[in-house]
Order: C-alpha cells, then structure tokens, then sequence
C-alpha cells in the first residue's frame, strides 16, 4: 500500500469524492467482458448451456425413407378409387418394424403392414393407414386412396448432411439436445461456466440461517448471490465468511477463479480495505455509483480475474450484482448481457419519487394491474425484495414519474 | 392381458376408435394431479424451489438500532444549525464497528464514529454521514444537520417478530435465501421434486447420440426428456433404452417413481404393447387425442403412479409432453401447471391453416414482429422445434387464422 494521492486510502472517512453514473460505469464495464473459451460436454450435461460452434450434421436425417403412419405400405396406383363402397383388394406380403428391413421388393396387387418410422420397403411409395382398411387374413381391403408419396417420410427431409444444425451462442433447449442425439452427435462444445468466488467478508457475520445474537448477524449475501450466481450461468464457490483482515481479503483477492465477488467492506469507512487491496493487486476500474442503493459498489480486476466490490447490505448487495456482477458472469458465459427478468409495462399508481443525478432502483408491487412503489425506508430492507413483484429503473435525469404515467416494470419470478 | 372388448387391444390395427379432446383431456389429467409432500433442503438447495409451508419470523430484523450510513453516531440536537460555513464541533469519544458494541452512552457535545450495520450507542439518536464532517484528530466537524432518527435503522424495522415472512408455494428467488438466512433459518420444508422415470422403448433405437446406421436411429427423447423435466422441477431417472418387450416394459411401468414417461409403442399398432400393459396393470385414463401432432399419446396411472405415453416421434413426444406431462411434473412439484413459455400477441404473416376438431401445435418464427408459421411437411420434423421461435396452439373449434391476425406466441427460449 503506498499514500500517493490516487489511491482510495485518500478518501477514507471522507466519502466518495465522485460518484461515477450507471451508464459510464456500465460501458467501462463492457469493455473488460469477454467471453470464456469453449470446453466439451455431454448431450445431457449441455441443457441450456451456450454453444461455443455451429453444429453441422454429418448425415441426413432420417437416413431412409421410412413411413409416418402406421399402416400398408404400397403402390399408390393401386389405391386409385378406394372407398367404404369400393373397396379394393391387395394381398399382405408380410411386415416391417422400426429398426428392420423388408426383403423383397413390394409389387403391383401387394402390401407390406408397416409401423410408423419403419423404413419403406422397395417398389412401395405410399402407406395406407391402418384407419382406411379392414383386414381379412392376408387380405388388405383398402377404404380410401393415398396418393404417391403419403406418409411417407423422405431421406433428408428433417435435416441434410452438412447443413448447419444450430448456431454458436444458442442456449440449449430441451429439443436441440434431441436433434444433437438424432444426428449422431454425444458431446458438443460449450462456453465454459464462470467460476465465481463468494467472498463475504464481515467480522459481525455469523454463517447463513444462524440465529442472530446479541449485535451479531447471520450472513444473508452468501446464499442470495450463491442463487444469483448459478441463474446467471456462473458455479460458485463460497468457502465460508473471509474475516475483515488484509491477509484473509489478500488470499480471497488471489483465488484462481474467473470472477469475484466481495461482499461488505467496499465503502470508504476505516474497515473497508477491499477498495484499497484491490488498487493495490490490480486495478479498482470504477468506485462509487451515482445510484440508491449501492452507491459504495464498485469494479476492478486483478489479472483476468474481474472483481466486483458489492456493499455488505443485503439489498444494495443484491442491486450491484444485478447492474454489474451478474451482467459480468452472462456474458462471460456466453448469455446475453440483459437482465433475466421479464419486463412488462404497467401504469403507476402512486408517485414514483426520485432524485435527478443518480439511477433509483425501486422495488415495486403489481395490484390490479397497476405499479405500486413500496414505501421503505431504507436501503437496507431485504425484505422489501420479497414483498416486491418486481422493480423500477428510474434514470438519473428523472426525477420520477406521475400517478398513470406507463412505466417498465423487470419481474423478480 | 384378456380379449374383453374395452380393452386397447381390441383397436390394435384399427386405429382410435373416437379421440379424446385436449380440453377434456386437461380436465382428466387435472382430476390426477396432487402436490408431493414437503422434505427439507438447506437453504443453498433450496433454491428455485417451492416452499411448502409459510415461514414466519422467531426474531426482529435488525435485532437492534442501527447505523445505515458510515459517519458519527451523536445526538441530532448538536448539528442544530451545522453548515460549511457554521461548523460545529463535537469530541470524537470512540468507535463502533459492525459485530462490536460501544461501551458508554453518548452524551451532549459526542461523537462516536460508527461504519454501516453497527449498533447505535446508548444515547445517539442520529448519524451524520462521513461525507459531512470535517475531522481534526479527536475533534469533529459538523457540517450539516441531521434530524433525530436519520440514518437509523430500527430495531424490527426490516421484520417483525412472528411475522410471515414468505407464504407456502412460493418458488424461491435469491433474495428470499438472503432474507431466510438473515432471520436464523438455515433449512426449510420445500414440496419434495418428483422422480421421473424416463422409459424410451424402441428396438430400432442407438443410444442417444449414436451415429446412425442403416435403419437404425439414435434416440433423441431420453435428452430432451431428461432436459424438459429437470425444467419443470423433476428429477429425471434414465437407466437407458427399453426393449419393445413385455418384461421390460412391466419393469419399466413398475419403477417407484412418482411419473413414468413412456417413449414409443403409445399407438394402436402391433408392436404398442403400452398402453395394452399400462390398461392391465392400472388405468389407462386418455389414449388417443384430437391434436396434431401427439394424437397417439395417453396417460394413466398404476397405482400411485402417473404414466404418459409419448408417440416415439420426437416433435409428437415434445408436444405430448408439453401439454400433459410437463403440467402434472408442475403440478406434483409445486409450481404452477401453466407452461413455463413466455407468451407474447402478434400478427401473423401468413394464413395459419388448421382443421376443425382437432388442436393443432403449430411452430412458428417471429420475422420483423410477425408470425411466419413454419412450412412443415410432416409432424416427425424434429428441427422444426429447433427453427422455431416458438408455437401458436390452434383450437379445436378454428380453421385457423388469416394473415394480419394478431395470435398468441408461447416462445420457446
């Protein structure tokens, strides 16, 4: 640690001297994200994954032609003027399953019982299905005509050998795997997940769901961003609460990980050494936000590692992950940078009160249809996330907004 | 087994005899659906889980006064006037940091410097932010005035005692681990997640993402499945491909599990042995349905036991699944049976065609705000789900929708 004047030992006790906006801290933010290198996983492991490279097919599939219904497999001709009224007859030559073949070719007056996906004999073109026949023995009256071609699946026709499949950066969904299995395809290559440390620093803190004592609290942030971590692509790692001391940040701050996360001690007051350790190991990018809450949040890297620096106070902890973290581990996971949230627009019931200069992050109720800020009064109000629906981004050149007044709403489910 | 004419045996190669509708069948499958019971998970597990009883408070949060702000805890009174121009100055006596108590009270002309979270001392009603103070040695500087109360978090004031704090069938966000964890609530009872067992029969199938060869295809249901059901909170079971035989299968249907998902041999053709088995070891409730694709599907149950019988098919097993196993997965895991889709209303670009009497599960894109249906020989073509944006679900009772029509998009990401 040195004193030179541009260090944030400077500012300590004395507050923030700037406070840098939402919108210089997001675009400097974007400029140190990246996207990890790819790493292979199975089939099963890749569900909603990023894929790291196109996915062509090597084959065509189906591979064969093969029928679509269960049914008589045929010459088309053979049906032409098939009713209830006229009912034609053909002679059953035998039957195919899925996974076998038909020896012989099949010939004009001949059907061969088929199941769906079996592939077609040779000589037929049609399958009759098996609800526009009566069976007598061997005997196959067919009730309705198929034209050439019915029911029949051709070779290729779902996907064609060197076509592209799907493309780098696509989220894997339930029916990609399956196409990746249908054409052959076991392990695929994804955007390696974001490895992020947990580091909770506070001597106050007793460990997650202890019951508080005396001036003791248990530490809430470990779980909540441990959640927030793996929704956003990210595995943490969170080896237990990091004592307030230089040795024990300095250990957390040299964790060979991609990402992370420290909680408490980012302010300017005496205790709060990760700012300070943080210019000193590497680089502290952005500190103090023109935003409520969280305005002690903050950003830097040590190497590759990205470190953000989010205040002890379980909502502005919970903010600052949203606005910087959590867009940090997106898109080095290779998701988009957006919030998960689902938006929608809905009018306000009550005034939305804000202060132009900074960014308001209000938490926000949904009833009959109408946006209802909650009235808290303080930052520190974890329980107003849970009561809230959803929030309010309210920028910083307005000063809120009027009763009626269409606002977006970011839906916490 | 036995010949009586109700049995499914009786439509073996001769199709449904009458389908049942999707509305009729939902009403069905409803009557059967149930939540599991509770079990209990820490709270790191337990995330994006559903609560399963109310959880209420034991403690106030805070568990005493505290400082919201880092600066000097003091009597409000002693700023009465403060300005950059009219400093007033008061004795700095100590320090309190967060988990630390203050020894003496503080009296008239004091200053105790305090950091966020720390408990207020004895006689401090306020706290005057650091960036208001000017500090020389043991004397401070005020600045500004701060009334009583200000930057005070009360004892209670986040959660009262005894207060509910989330509600039973709740899924559980982030922030809710966070306020769990700060109450002394380390694990919760959660509506325990169904065990799905995943039974793909099929002699003609390769395990999933074998290459395929000759008329042999490579399963694409159990990862699609497995994938599908782990979204709808279950806990997927897939020891590997069944044989088309009826040992294997009454295994299979005789898993403990709370859901079985039966791929292939759902139809009315030879080789569907299921729903021929799931009649005689329980209750075939629905088989055959007036949809397109997944006519051939069904469910049941033995015993305790739901069972769904998905077409082979990959695109009619998808959609089978959607519309009634992914519902009673749901449902049996607490969360709500809607689909997990995000929908959205927008114009169609061209005429969506559909037959009256059956729903129809057509996919769609969405191309510069429109709906463009996906021109799709048949239902087997698998990277149509894959192409696909999304699907429009036509009603029974509708021919379709002409272009311009504004329909209702589920969108599959």
């Amino acid at each position: 640690m040195n004193d030179a004047s541009t260090t944030p030992r400077d500012v300590r006790m004395r507050g923030f001297a700037r406070r840098t906006t939402v919108a210089d801290a997001l675009v400097r933010l974007d400029r140190e994200l990246y996207q990890l290198p790819a790493e292979t996983a199975t089939i099963i492991d890749a569900a909603d994954r990023v894929l790291a490279s196109h996915v062509q097919s090597q084959i065509d599939v189906p591979g064969f032609d093969r029928a679509m219904m269960d049914g008589f497999a045929l010459q088309a001709s053979n049906t032409l003027g098939a009713s209830p009224y006229n009912r034609l007859v053909l002679t059953i030559v035998g039957q195919v399953l899925p996974g076998s073949t038909f020896r012989g070719p099949v010939v004009d007056g001949q059907a061969v019982r088929i199941m769906t996906g079996a592939p077609m004999p040779r000589g037929a073109d049609a399958v009759l299905p098996v609800e526009n026949v009566q069976v007598e023995g061997d005997r196959l009256f067919a009730l309705d005509e198929v034209s050439p071609g019915k029911h029949v699946g051709r070779r290729g026709e779902d996907i064609r050998s060197e076509a592209t499949v799907l493309e780098a950066g696509r989220r894997l969904r339930p029916q990609d795997l399956g196409v990746l299995s249908s054409i052959g395809i076991a392990e695929v290559p994804v955007v390696r997940q974001p490895r992020v440390r947990i580091a909770v620093t506070g001597n106050e803190l007793l460990p997650p769901g202890t019951r508080p004592e005396g001036v003791r609290i248990a530490d809430a942030n470990s779980p909540m961003l441990a959640s927030l971590v793996v929704r956003d692509g990210g595995r943490p790692i969170n080896p237990g609460i990091v004592p307030d001391d230089p040795a024990a940040l300095r250990t957390a701050l040299h964790t060979d990980v991609d990402v992370i996360l420290v909680s408490g001690g980012s302010s300017v007051g005496q205790e709060d050494l990760v700012p300070i350790l943080l210019a000193e190991y590497g680089e502290l990018l952005v500190h103090g936000l023109a935003m409520r809450p969280s305005s002690p949040a903050g950003f830097g890297r040590i190497g590759p590692r990205l470190v953000f620096l989010l205040p002890g106070n379980p909502v502005s902890c919970f903010c600052a992950y949203d606005f910087f973290a959590g867009r940090a581990i997106r898109a080095l996971s290779g998701r988009s940078k957006d919030w998960p949230y689902r938006q929608t627009k809905l009018p306000l019931r009550r005034k939305l009160v804000s202060t132009i200069g900074r960014v308001d992050y209000a938490r926000v109720q949904i009833v009959d249809k109408y946006v209802e800020p909650l009235a808290i009064s303080g930052a520190s109000i974890l329980s107003s996330t849970t009561l809230a629906d959803g929030f309010v981004v309210v920028e910083q050149d307005s000063e809120g907004s009027a009763p009626g007044e269409l606002v977006d709403v970011y839906l916490y489910d």
